[in-house]
């Protein structure tokens, strides 16, 4: 491979230079996406090998990241499980049916990764070949919980009502859906992994909506049990809790390699926190790539030099880069973490 | 005064039982608040004292809380410094000209809370005299970071773009814009005391979507200038940044009498980082009134179970009440509070 620098971060050894890639970023602020994006719908994108490789690729050549993330949808795992699934524009996702009784909850399928998400493992083994080894390919899922909470809400929520009433109400049932998804996402992991992914990321976007205990029962403890279990050869395992600053202990001890940082933790107490154990992954924040170049410059320096010297620090935003960041401000970060980061290594 | 639970445990002072508040109860769930907003619209209800005031004391009547918190909002400081407010029914506040430069910075005008905001005086008074010493009446701000949010966004936002881009781009700018409003609020609060509040909030809404150190800089040390110099007599002052878990040790240290937890903390965990010197405000998750009153009931009980025996507690939720909440499910919140608090206390 000829940059293996993310690789190598993930497993703590040493690099030349932070490895730096941002989440979302084969996304909206590139305009060869929305070229992609505007004669195709999102999901059709999704489910064509050929144009989800296309977008995978796109930010490795334009914006210069040290590695790629398969561009799809946390949501066509549930898809693939027999749900309804319509993206609404400006609106987001939407399940025409949710998962709110038992009944519901029987109607969902299992799910044969390689049959009924074929079309994520061609995006995969067709993105490896684009890539050519220039740089490592991550594959992806939400978390059992992140899933959850839109199969029962059917789609993006304020309050996450409905969850947390069946959290309470019944917990039996969650328990159930929350299970049956453990199992899922880490078939869909192993599956990506064998088709090529060199690396997986779990999404656990909804996480830090919970209070500490519920978050331990249904977030972090089904990601325990997918990383404890899971087949992954060497590919290393990235898990991202957003917003759950008050559980990085415990979100360090569940065995992933890599912990995701949202910006709103300091990525110098983090370390001392969690120690040389696990490598953090982290933790800009999106809205500062409005800044100007030269800024953009200062807040990065400033994150290389709170996680300090040594290895295990792959650098990337605290979320989703925001489609209306300009293109070249997201490549002048990326060159911001190049060129700052060598004097950390040496 | 009848019941004065909730200045006794802001003090840290021994009670009988735990009193119990909640964020937002003078609301949208209550159905005698909705027949009064059913006729008026809502800033209407902010500036007519006898409005505001009948809407401040329903929720002791009708829900059985321990303190009142006056009806009115954050933004009519901003509205009393020259800015042009208008509430869009389902969108939320808007400025329609946002503080984006020096120029608009001068336009704004300095605020006589006396003069320009006498119809929250007259609101504190006439309620006051309502509530005739039944519970105690918390008056409130926003925080300088938090008014400032909205002054420069024009209303709600998702990212935050143009405060953080004026953050990082222009902070001189940003931190006079910060200078006038903690000036603003101090004088403001003040007024609000001396009009017969008798504790003032201070709602940092907006604090948790800072990175900690820009956090430190914008949010908690203005709202730590306006605690420290303040004229508040013997008014107790609690300080709730939403989503700021990674500071709670400095937020502890500003010098408010109570501290604001919002769900995502563990009290327990809360309460000995920062030890026995400032009480604890919250913190159930708003969403759980959805539950049943007897689900609703096991996490009052874990919450008072974590925090423990002994003074210090203020009973609340970890953010406002949610519009769609049954009011019997409030009503069984608060009944809970009282039944099963008195046995921490013996």
């Amino acid at each position: 491979m000829t940059n293996d620098l993310f690789l190598r971060a993930c497993r703590r050894q040493s690099v030349e230079r932070t490895p730096v890639w941002m989440m979302r970023q084969a996304g909206r602020y590139l305009p060869e996406y929305r070229a992609v994006r505007a004669r195709h719908d999102f999901l059709t994108m999704c489910k064509t090998p050929e144009l989800a490789s296309e977008v995978t690729i796109q930010p490795v050549e334009i914006v210069g990241v040290d590695a790629a993330i398969l561009f799809s949808d946390i949501l066509v795992v549930p898809e693939a499980m027999g749900m309804h699934l319509t993206m609404v524009e400006a609106q987001g996702p939407r399940f025409s049916s949710p998962i709110r009784s038992a009944g519901d909850l029987r109607e969902l399928k299992p799910v044969d990764p390689e049959r009924q998400l074929r079309f994520v493992m061609d995006a995969i083994a067709m993105a490896r070949r684009g890539l050519n080894g220039r740089v490592p390919l991550i594959g992806f899922s939400g978390s059992p919980w992140t899933l959850a909470s839109y199969m029962v809400e059917g789609g993006g929520s304020k309050d996450f009502r409905n969850i947390k009433t069946m959290m309470l109400d019944e917990p039996a049932l969650l328990e159930q859906l929350i299970d049956l998804l453990t199992e899922t996402v880490r078939r869909y992991c192993e599956a990506q992994i064998a088709s090529g992914a060199q690396a997986i990321q779990i999404f656990d976007t909804w996480g830090g909506i919970l209070d500490p205990e519920h978050y331990r029962k249904f977030s972090l403890d089904p990601m325990f049990e997918i990383v404890s279990t899971m087949q992954r050869g060497d590919a290393p395992v990235i898990v991202f809790s957003k917003g759950a600053a008050h559980a990085l202990g415990d979100i360090a001890a569940i065995g992933a390699d890599v912990v995701g940082l949202d910006w709103t933790v300091d990525i110098a107490s983090a370390r001392s926190l969690i120690g040389d154990g696990v490598a953090l992954q982290g933790n800009l924040d999106p809205s500062f790539l409005y800044a100007s170049p030269e800024n953009i410059r200062k807040e990065v320096r400033s994150i290389l030099r709170k996680f300090g010297r040594g290895p295990g620090h792959i650098f990337n935003l605290g979320h989703g880069i925001l489609p209306g960041v300009p293109v070249e401000h997201a490549i002048s970060m990326v060159r911001s973490v190049h060129e700052e980061s060598p004097e950390f290594h040496r």
